[in-house]
C-alpha cells in the first residue's frame, strides 16, 4: 500500500534524503538512486522510474552484472533469513516459494544451479507476477537462452521488481501500470438480478494437483466484492478456480432443487497470462445452467 | 445385456423352466416366480413384474419379513465369497463397495448393525442406482422410518432389483423403464459446429474428495459419442464432473491461445438425482467462453 | 442539462428571487414556490422538493384542484402554440406525442374527454418516463380509479414531474433519483474481447408496428458507448430493440462466414418497466452463437 | 410427398412404362427416361439421378442447349396458365413468385431480359432452395459469367430439379439427399426443462422488410415441434426470423415478470447458406435471459 511518501517530497529533498529513501529500490546497488537523483525532478513515478533503469542501462557491463549478482537466490531457502532484504522476503513468499515441498525444492535447486553455472548470476524474476509453476517454465524456458539475452532478460525482470517497489511505496496520482485486477460479478438469471450474497472461493492451481485456498468471499448486493478478489498488486501467472456456492445460494432463496440438486459447488477454473490485466470473470447462472466468458 | 431369453419363450415353458429361469429373480425365494407361472400369459415386462409383486404384496408378513431377510448384508464384505448369489455379487461392484476405504467400512458397518438392530432384517438398496455417498445418505435417512414405512422402502427396493435383473435377462420390444442416459454434446460456437475430436473424462466424486474415473472420450463429428457416456443402465444418484479438454481442441485446430489458455480444461460438475433420467450435458465452447445446461 | 443555479445560490437568495427561479416548477402555480421560500435552507434537493410536495398536501382541497387543472390537456396539441409553457411543450414532444397518427390523435382525444367528463380535470402524467404506448395504458388503467384514487395519482404524477424539472434546473452534488440508464456491453467471445466498432441501432418500437429511430451507434474499444444509449433522463416505459451488426463487424475482422451469413443483424427485444432504473444488456457473440441477459 | 412408385417397380417395368413415369423429370425431354431405361437396373435412387445426368452430358451440345430452352422462363408470370408443367408451377410458387410486386415483377424481367440477350436461353434455378432474395443475388451473380460457366450452372440447376421431382416421385429405402431439415429447441432453463406449450412463429424477411409467415408453431413436451418447422424439402437460402412467445409462456407458468416484461416477444434472425442442411436452432430461455446458437 502507497505510503505517505508522495513524488513531490523526493524531488525537493536532498540528495542524501531521496537516496536513503529509494537506496534499496534495486538489491544493494544505491548508485542507481545516486544517479537519479542528479536528474530531479521527475514529473512523474514513470519518469523516475525510467531514468533509474537508464542509469543501470548506461553502466559499464561490470556493474550491471554486480547489480545482478546483488540478488539473492531464489531457491535457497536456507539463506532467507541471513541474506535477504526485507522487499525480498515479502516478495518472494507471494509465489510460494516457502511452502516448496521437498521435490519441488530439489527441483528449483537442480534448476538454479544449472542456471548459475551457465550464466554466473543467480536466477531474477519478478515473484509477484507468478506462481511456483510459471517460475519453474520460466526457468526451464531461459535456461535455453544464451547469455546475452539472458542478462536483458534478468534486467527485464530487475526493472519489473524496482517499478513494483516504487508504486508500493511513493503515492501518486498517476500510479505506475503494475498491478491487475480479477474481479467476479454474478449475475442470478433466474431472477434477473445480481446474486447477492453467493459464497465463493479462490483457489490457487498447480499442475501437480495442489491447491492454495486465496479467497473465500460473498457476492455484494451488486453480485461482486469490495475490493476484488484480487487487486493492488499483478495477478500471478497461473491456473486458478472460482467455486461458486450455487446450490445453497437458490436453496437459500427458496427455489426447488433436485436432490443432489444438479448445480451445487459450480467450479469455473481458468489461466491468467498477463498479469498486469484486468481480467473480469462473470457467472450467469440459474440452477439448471450457466455460463462464463472472459469479460473485461 | 438383454440374453435370447424371450417374454415369449417364457410364456409358453413349461412351469419348472419358467421357475428355473426367474427363480433368482428375487433372492432365494423362487416361490415368487411359482406364483407367477401359474398367471401366464405376460403381454410384457411390465406385467410380469407387476405380478411378481403383486404376489409378495398378497403373500403373508412372515413370508414377506422372510424374502427381505433373504438377501445379503450391504457391508459385509467378508461374506461375499461365501453368501452372495452371482447376481448380487455384480450389482454391489458397481457402487464401488469393494473399494471402501477401512474408515468407510467402519461406518457402513457401524451403520448396517444399527439397521438390523432396529429392523431386524439387512439393509435392501438398489446398489446400480446408487453411489456410495447416496447409499450412505440413504441409510441416514431410512434410519429414522418406523418399522412400517421402512419394510414398505425394503420392498421397494427389492422391486428396483428384481426390474433391473429382468431387463437383463429378457429381451423386449417394450423395455422396462429402468435404465437412463447420460449423454454429452459439445459445440464449437467459435466455428459454428460440432467439435469433433474434442478428449474429455467422466469422473465420479465422493463427498469426501475421492475421485473415480468411469470413462475417457472423445467426441466424434457430431460432438457426441457413440455409445453415450453412461447408458444401459440406471445413471446412479451421486456427483460427476466432466472435464473437457477444450485448449488442446482449440490449439489442435489452430486456433491463437494465451499462454497459460484462458481455458485449458473446463470441469463442468453436476448432480444426478433421478437414475432413471435421460441427462443430457451439452458444453457450447469457445476459447474464451462456455456454457452448460441441464438439456434432455 | 444542469445549469450554473446552485442550491446554495436559491438558499441565499431573496424570496422574490427565488420564486423567480422556481415559480414554473408547478404549472402556473408560483405559491408553492412562495411557501417553500420560507422554509429555507435547504440541506438538498430531496429536501426543497419534499417541502415543496408537502405545501401542495397541506392545501385546502380546492387549490390541489386548481393546481391540477392548471395543467395543460395531453392530447390537444391545437393548444400547444398557445397555452404550454416552455417546460411542458419539451417535455411531451419526448414522448412523440407531436407524431400522432390520426387514428391515436383521435383515441387520445376519446380518453382525454372521457377523463375531464369522469374527473373534472386533464389527464397528468410525467411524459418524460413513458412512450405513447404507456400513456395509453395508464389512461385505460387510471380511468377505472375512484376520485380520490385518481387525485393521488395525478399529484404523484406531478411531483415526478416537478422532480424532473428541479433536477434540471439546479445543479448539485446529491442529484435527484429521477434519471434511469440504458447501458449496452458487446463481448466478441470469438477472440475473448471487447467488440470494438460494432455499429448497432436503438429502437422503439410501439405495439402497432411503428419504429422511431432512437440512435445509430457504434462500440468503442471497451465494447461499450460513451456516453449511454440513454443518460441523464428516465428510461421511457415501453418496448425497445438494439439491432447489432454482427456479420459486418466480423467481416471486417477477416472471420469466413456463410453467405447469407447464419448471424447478420441480431435484433435484441426487451421492455423497460422502471424508468429510475440502471438497465445493462450485454451481447455476447460469435458469428455463430449469441446471448443476452438483464444486467445491471 | 413419394407415392407409391417405387424403385423396384420402376426396375421391371416396361421401357414404355419407365418413361410414361420419368419422362417429365427433365422438361420436355423424354429422351432422357429413355435413354435411362436401357442402363436399368438401378441399385439405388442415385444411381438413377446419375445415370440421368451422364446421359445429358454425353448428348451433343446442341441437344444440351435445346434441353435448357425447353424451361419456362422464371419471370414471365403470365406464361404460367399456358406454357409450364404441373411440376414447374407447384416449383416456382414456393419461392413467392406468383407474389412479386410490380417492382419486383419488374426487375426480375429486367435480369431475365438481359440474361437471354447474353446467353440464348432462359435462367434456370432451382427455386425450391431459394427465395425471392437469393434469386435475385444468383441473377446478378450469374449475368457475369461466361457462357460455357453459365451452361454449366444452369445444368446444374436442372439437376438439381430432376433430384427434387425424382425424390417426390419414388420411395426408397436410401433417399436422395436433397432435402434440409429447420428444427427448433426451447428449453426453459428457469426450471430446468424442455419448455412445453411455448408458441412461436417462423418468418421469411426479404430485403426490402417484407415478411411472410410460413408457420404458428407452439412446443410440444420435449421443447420441440413435430414435425420440424421446415422438412421434406430443401430450406430455402434466405433470412428468417423465429419469434418466440416468451413472456406468455412464463406468465402461464405463473412466473412473476415486470410489466412490460423484460422479455415479451423474442426474436431470433438467422440466414440459411445449405438448403440441405441440417439446421438446428435452440433458445435456451429464462425471463430475464436467452442464448442461442447454430446447432446441428
Amino acid at each position: 500500500m502507497p505510503g505517505q511518501l508522495t513524488l513531490d517530497t523526493l524531488n525537493r529533498a536532498s540528495a542524501a534524503d531521496f537516496v536513503a529513501a529509494l537506496g534499496d529500490i534495486f538489491e544493494y546497488s544505491p548508485w542507481v538512486a545516486t544517479e537519479a537523483a542528479a536528474r530531479r525532478p521527475f514529473k512523474n513515478l514513470a519518469a523516475l522510474r525510467d531514468a533509474m533503469i537508464a542509469s543501470i542501462e548506461a553502466a559499464p557491463a561490470e556493474q550491471r552484472l554486480k547489480l545482478i549478482r546483488s540478488h539473492p537466490d531464489l531457491a535457497n531457502k536456507t539463506q532467507r533469513a541471513q541474506g535477504l532484504t526485507a522487499h525480498s522476503t515479502r516478495e518472494q513468499d507471494g509465489a510460494g516459494l516457502d511452502r516448496l515441498s521437498e521435490t519441488e525444492f530439489a527441483m528449483f535447486e537442480r534448476l538454479n544451479n544449472a542456471y548459475k553455472a551457465k550464466f554466473g548470476f543467480p536466477f531474477m524474476i519478478c515473484v509477484r507476477r507468478h506462481t511456483k509453476d510459471s517460475i519453474l517454465d520460466a526457468f526451464a524456458r531461459r535456461l535455453n537462452n544464451d547469455p546475452a539475452q539472458e542478462q536483458k532478460e534478468a534486467l527485464t525482470e530487475i526493472a519489473r521488481i524496482a517499478s513494483l517497489r516504487l508504486a508500493g511505496m511513493i503515492a501518486s496520482g498517476e500510479p505506475l501500470a503494475v498491478h491487475g485486477t480479477l474481479s467476479v460479478h454474478v449475475l442470478d438469471t433466474h431472477r434477473g438480478l445480481p446474486a447477492d450474497g453467493m459464497k465463493f472461493s479462490l483457489v490457487e492451481l498447480s499442475r501437480h494437483g495442489e491447491e492454495r485456498l486465496i479467497a473465500d468471499l460473498v457476492t455484494n448486493a451488486d453480485g461482486r466484492t469490495s475490493p476484488e478478489p484480487i487487486e493492488g498488486r499483478p495477478v500471478p501467472i497461473g491456473t486458478y478456480e472460482l467455486r461458486f456456492q450455487a446450490a445453497a445460494y437458490f436453496a437459500g432463496r427458496g427455489v426447488p432443487l433436485s436432490d443432489p440438486p444438479f448445480l451445487d459447488v459450480i467450479p469455473l477454473r481458468f489461466g491468467v497470462s498477463e498479469p498486469e490485466q484486468h481480467l473480469h470473470v462473470p457467472l450467469l447462472v440459474t440452477p439448471w445452467s450457466y455460463s462464463t466468458y472472459r469479460g473485461s
